[in-house]
């Protein structure tokens, strides 16, 4: 790459030649991204040029941006190691973790001190489904209730279309939901190491063919929001959505007090008072503490999709005496990750996921899927675990105060 | 930075000499990072080459991360430019959003196309407050009665404990809750251009010393979860948290028809059957298509708070034929945005502000804040305007399949 | 009965020599509940002359009460007779509706005016599940995964104990939810003609006793509030409970012109912006105008379990113009009907269920109970139907003002 | 009446002469209910004899239904005397209750018996306002912004207008909630000791009037759901709605032990893992046991609106143990009751008022309505502390068993 050749590509833009999503149809990718950077910092004054100092060849985003300009750098660490007995991943492993909030690391890291203290934490993949429910309208509710009978007497060929279309997906369940004239069908794949809501989407798509052909009804949209994706919503927090995945630990009585400077008694009612009781108050649909930092802190370092961090906050925190010790628990009902496709294909990321073994597809398939599904609750249990300790020691905002933000 | 110096520096931690969060005080950012990624290798098998090639001085990201190893590089690129009419935003702009889900930017860039069609998006920010509620524990009901009654009849004395810990934050309300022998009181404040969550802790934490002074209420937690941060919660959904801030257009028939190839009818028909009917059937707190893509998206291009994409998800979309053409909305109940602090004053991130001409603090304060926020609720507009239409048009996966993921 | 016998009776209570629960152990129902009319009216200076002007014996409702002290009395009337074609119930039908809120019966009657008009009301069971889920507590969440995996196992031998414990009930479904080492397992049966709670109980009591004997899980309660029972829950709007049951129509534009006095656009206007965003924006799990009037109204009359009206109003309204007519329904996602057991033995109760021609046992054993939830949602369509086109039309509190209240 | 004028009316309806809701215009109100009667007899087949009897002039009911054809009886009860120790009601009070469900009264009173060895069971009204929320269409989202400000700036005039309409309801806020082109005006009210939805709609009807002069927004509906009424939703549970109301105990160890059979420790579990955990997730609005069943019973005594139910079941229970004994309460968040008004003034519910010392209109203002509001606050803390005592024994089906239903 030139900048001269940036520059006449720019040139062309502006003489209204070419469009700015086309660079790449008449450039090199890094060429195109620069021709864009000048453009834009014409355009707006500013100076865009830490944006064009990524590590990795435009063309390799190609399949996860358009109209790139460059790459955003977001510091990244890690905690740990950390002793994790999962289902799917066992042993000890740094959690790596990307985040512009101060203080976050060092509070999930001192969990892991204090789940190292104990023994390390448990882990396990309760459910794994990824959802698509497509909408369809029909006459009446008669016919509605006509067609969610038949939905559920054609699983078969539904699943014959569905997984016509994949190589990896199977479709487990169909599920209909009606409202007055609207039908909606739930169908729920196991999608291995992919988080797979592009190959649900488009196993879905096969089969809603087939119910246009069967049946009376009309498709109004391959999304009908009961899958639900990127929005709170209570079917994810109930259902699951992904994989639903919990970790635990019991934490002697004297770790608690040595490492987190408290008692199972402090910690509990915090987690009472807080966790349960004030969201309930509050409507909630997530009843921990902080979960959504860990969640998004890994989605970021290992490239999961960042606004399913919305259905990763779907969790809930418990924390109990158990005979004079601790026990802490967090449950994720619908984190959507995956090892292979999306944003792990990056250089960057990649890393990451190497760092904690699990690029990639598994063997077998699924089981990287889970291992980083068990990783990142242990990440939420540590984050769980140091935040209610801290505030049961009342320092949450001197700890901020110290280390900055 | 030498190699040389990393590895003494592994060495030690090694020998048991340091432990891993500990070596910013023996050596410099960049190498304490490098020795890091030297033991994080060596324990994984990783090879974090790309994570150490930032463009920044490390010790720039201390006040944003700890145990760094590097940063993570998310591709990003502008869509528009787009015309705004906003309360604090207006003109022509570019919008930086960082992904890694492919077809996205195409995507908002096609609803951007037809916002200009159309003459524009309108914008306003509707309430600013960001909100802190500490949990507290009283005898019993009279007391909790007694403690709402008490913190209604003394804003005065707790605006002034709270206000002396920060220049630029405003309390506005103190809403008390009570359930049982809980007492939470919703502290909320205008913070002008931060985001704000940690000038609210700390000015709430010296409230709190007020409280526990004049009453016998006893603080169980600085963060009760009636804030609520970082959790889907009703609370944030009704009563807003950070800005509420909406954005609509009316795009004329002939450019529903010629840009994004559907009519009205059917996007309205859309919107109504998935993001009203089928999100009320799924127990949402979000109405809509996919908000939290082009939160995320901007949330990371900008330094924002990945976690918070939470709230920012609980968004209602509404699309309805006017005269023949289609007028659209998304309102965005809880957007918690800052132009100051936290990740802003990382280089890419600030690059990407300066495209939006919103860095740093604003004039009037809290300017910039309003400007961010509307431009996020115009990129959330032009993904909903695209996708609904996409759906309405049934290309949803094919566009998926041409733009890979 | 004489007065004497119950002033003696009173005598003992006052003496300390029985309690006020024993009398029926000494004395004729009815002479018990006159005893403890004089005592109360003794104790508070009531007069309880017209609650012991009651119209059965006593002794019948000593399944449905203790403590009586005679019966309340409250107005009901009929609305109709309307049209219906449903799956359970067809023809025309008087609805008997039991309320003290004046304008509803005329607002409903209005409603079946309108449904007759347009040829009467569609209606259907979508679906019919009674509800129990029992909470475990288990070690860990490595526990909880495996007592998940045993019951998807072993569905089966808890079919076998749950149904050894009922002539009627079919166990259909065994959902578990884990929540770190609390699992709750989903029971759901058919009860036929009953509600059904009753039996869900104890078939689940039985089934449980299995689950304790053949894994290490602890019973901690009985119901796990995943039920879930009497209490507002997505769990319910989602999946159901008792009967899922829609009712719908479509208006000739002419009829909503003459017997509503609006339009179809005016409706669903008015429904789109009150019952979908309105209720979207409130956080609801309702998004009707006021189905619980229709349900409460009918329950009463019918001898339902007024605390169930909670999961009565868990109902979407959909109103769309089509083809210039107006097409309303109205789903009710958790309705809990018997035509057996409860308060439908009761006299006034009885005779309410004979107006419906519902009784008793159906045969086939569940067609009553299904054509009693139809009945309850045509009310439920007809009051809205009726409420929305008030609205549309202003006079909400003009009628109000007429009809009294 | 006799018999003969009740088939001549009928008579008039069989030849088309009347219409069934017009026979009051023409005879006596009870002749006009025997004729009704005679007539859906006729239609249905039924035997409508035991609803012709009931015990009160038809004509009082005149303000309470229309097309009556009779009464429903449902059986009450008392429990109790319980001692109260509250804001508004103190000492010793029968608690009037009626239902159909078996073993309930049964249930409750043994909680009283435990509240009373207690010492009594505490409670307060926390907050007292009924709302309606008005729904308005405006141009786009700038005008929306402006009607929001614009009626934060004008609650004066608006209390004006809708003070006018009342002689006793004050206007204390006044909240916009947008939604793109919507805008919600939530107006809450005290309405002293009327349960005040009429009032509330009336005044409301007359301020939108003023919203409507004033500025250019359209009324779309006078209820947007936002109040809201007779519907499951957040913003009442996070809010409140009528009153939000409390009550609590500390039961001591022994009387635990003694009276109900358990410990502490186990109740605290039970609420523990079914009220908050299972609650949560079922995503629920209600965090309680049974508090329904309770406001059912209370409601249908004392002439509430049953629908309300709805609201009263937002309630959330709490039980610790503290040093040693049982600290338990109950939170309603919305309890919308009065004691004027509505079904108040049948007689048998009139008197149910009179057992509880608040009937009519109170000294002060509202002073009744607080008290209800408490009767039923430990009516529902007594119904909470028996059956999570009695699950935590694992007797609950047991008790079905014994007594019926």
């Amino acid at each position: 790459m030139t900048d001269t050749d940036a520059g006449a590509l720019a040139d062309r833009v502006r003489e209204g030649d070419l469009r700015l999503y086309e660079l790449e149809e008449h450039a090199d990718a890094d060429v195109a991204a620069a021709a864009r950077r000048l453009l834009v910092e014409e355009q707006s004054g500013a100076d865009l040029g830490t944006t064009g100092e990524y590590a990795f060849p435009a063309a390799d985003a190609e399949p996860n941006v358009e109209n790139m300009t460059g790459a955003v750098q977001i510091p990244v660490g890690v905690v740990g190691p950390v002793e994790i007995d999962g289902g799917a991943i066992s042993g000890e492993r740094y959690l790596p973790m990307a985040t512009t909030e101060g203080a976050l690391l060092a509070s999930v890291n001192r969990g892991c001190a204090a789940l190292n203290d104990a023994g390390g934490a448990g882990a396990r993949v309760l459910k794994n489904r990824m959802t698509r429910a497509p909408a369809f309208r029909v006459a009446d509710v008669a016919e509605a209730e006509a067609l969610a009978s038949w939905a559920r007497d054609n699983v078969d060929a539904l699943r014959e279309a569905a997984e016509s279309t994949t190589g990896h997906g199977e479709l487990r369940e169909v599920t209909p939901y009606v409202v007055g004239n609207n039908v909606y069908l739930r169908f729920a794949y196991d999608t291995k190491d992919a988080m797979g809501m592009n190959m649900a989407t488009i196993a879905t798509e096969a089969a809603c063919a087939v119910v246009e052909e069967e049946t009376p009804a009309h498709l109004v949209a391959l999304s009908g929001n009961l899958c639900s994706d990127k929005k709170p919503a209570a079917v994810n927090a109930v259902e699951g959505r992904g994989r639903t995945v919990a970790a635990d630990v019991t934490v002697p009585r004297d770790v608690v007090e040595r490492t987190l400077k408290t008692t199972p008694e402090a910690v509990a009612e915090v987690n009472t008072r807080k966790n349960l009781v004030g969201s309930a108050k509050a409507g909630a649909l997530g009843f921990n503490a902080h979960v959504a930092n860990s969640v998004a802190a890994m989605f970021l370092a290992t490239g999961q999709d960042a606004a399913q961090v919305v259905e990763g906050a779907n969790a809930i925190t418990t924390a109990e005496r158990r005979e004079g010790d601790l026990y802490v628990s967090v449950t994720l009902a619908s984190l959507e990750v995956g090892t292979v496709g999306g944003g792990t294909r990056l250089p960057t990321q990649a890393e990451a996921l190497d760092v904690l073994g699990v690029r990639g597809g598994g063997d077998p398939p699924g089981s990287n899927g889970d291992a980083l599904a068990e990783a990142v609750a242990v990440a939420a249990l540590a984050g769980e675990l140091s935040l209610l300790s801290a505030l049961a020691s009342r320092n949450l905002s001197s700890a901020h105060a110290d280390l900055g933000r």
